[in-house]
């Protein structure tokens, strides 16, 4: 059981006082490509995993984002409140639950992510494959099953914060969190920003 | 001299549709870290160089960032639009200008970046270095000479795009932009989002 540390603490405020604009449920995950370079990308916060330091978010299985973290399972996330002016850069590791999940816990955060998500968002997943040259209709709301589980392209992500790197710029603050041998030590410093 | 591209009209429609929000300018950037692992961080667009598809931004260099460059010259920018729902991924070469530029249309380059600033975003460049722990004070907007050229620390970062991944949610539409052997030629195509 990992402890909520102090820019948890942080982070849930921002989300509070940031909760009145839609767009702040978004960050950008930066992962590591095939060939080396960066990629980067707008993804949905779906929220923290029980009381645990762990963020998750859902992508396509049939996506260039699984392949790239199964090849380095690296990501940072930075996280931008407009409103507040903070920014959140979250670096850990990627763990992706995937449709062939065999552990019941995990196949169970699986679930209950895809059933979080509105008719509309779970569509995506069962239409053609991201990134195919466009040919096919996407399929319409009207065929989905509310009550139906997981399509199997549908993937939960969850990230495991290692480093946290907080900014916040009206005050002029920011704080490096960093996170020891194990999920429980958390040190943090005050930096120049 | 580069052909003003299809991407390059739709992200100025953009800018233009999303100008009355301050942080339409911002956008976030990955790089590679020295260790591999990404990084990722908010940056303040400055404009175009000219009439070419280079993108411009400012940095410190005593930031982590320029070390990564150096090592690993890729970025990649993700620059979503919340108000038109429009996202750039744009994939390419950095390139640093730094205190020690000898070729002159690039020290201009940098100079015309400097003075593009306000006092008060000058003032970080003359501020103690960035992920520092905490000592000095921040120098007073009043020290700073206006007419004084750019500071030892201040950089300005080109990025040379070859690939531009562009995604209209409201559209649901996602058209790919890759640059061929040379900057003059950009290809496109429609894929699934």
């Amino acid at each position: 059981m990992e402890r909520v540390t102090h820019w948890r603490h942080l982070l849930a405020n921002s989300l509070v006082a940031n909760a009145h604009v839609k767009h702040s449920s978004y960050f950008q995950l930066a992962t590591v490509r095939k060939d080396g370079g960066p990629a980067n990308r707008t993804v949905v916060f779906r929220g923290f995993v029980d009381e645990t330091n762990t963020l998750q978010f859902t992508t396509d299985g049939r996506s260039n984002k699984i392949e790239e973290i199964h090849n380095n399972p690296r990501g940072e996330i930075c996280w931008y409140f407009t409103e507040t002016w903070e920014q959140f850069r979250i670096h850990g590791r990627l763990d992706i639950i995937s449709s062939s999940e065999a552990e019941m816990s995990r196949k169970s955060l699986r679930d209950k992510a895809w059933f979080g998500l509105s008719v509309r968002s779970r569509l995506q997943f069962l239409g053609p494959a991201p990134r195919l040259p466009t040919l096919a209709n996407s399929p319409e709301e009207s065929k989905v099953n509310p009550s139906e589980g997981p399509a199997d392209a549908f993937c939960l992500v969850l990230l495991h914060p290692r480093e946290v790197d907080y900014l916040h710029l009206k005050k002029n603050q920011r704080i490096i969190y960093s996170c020891t041998s194990d999920d429980e030590n958390w040190s943090q410093l005050e930096v120049n920003p």
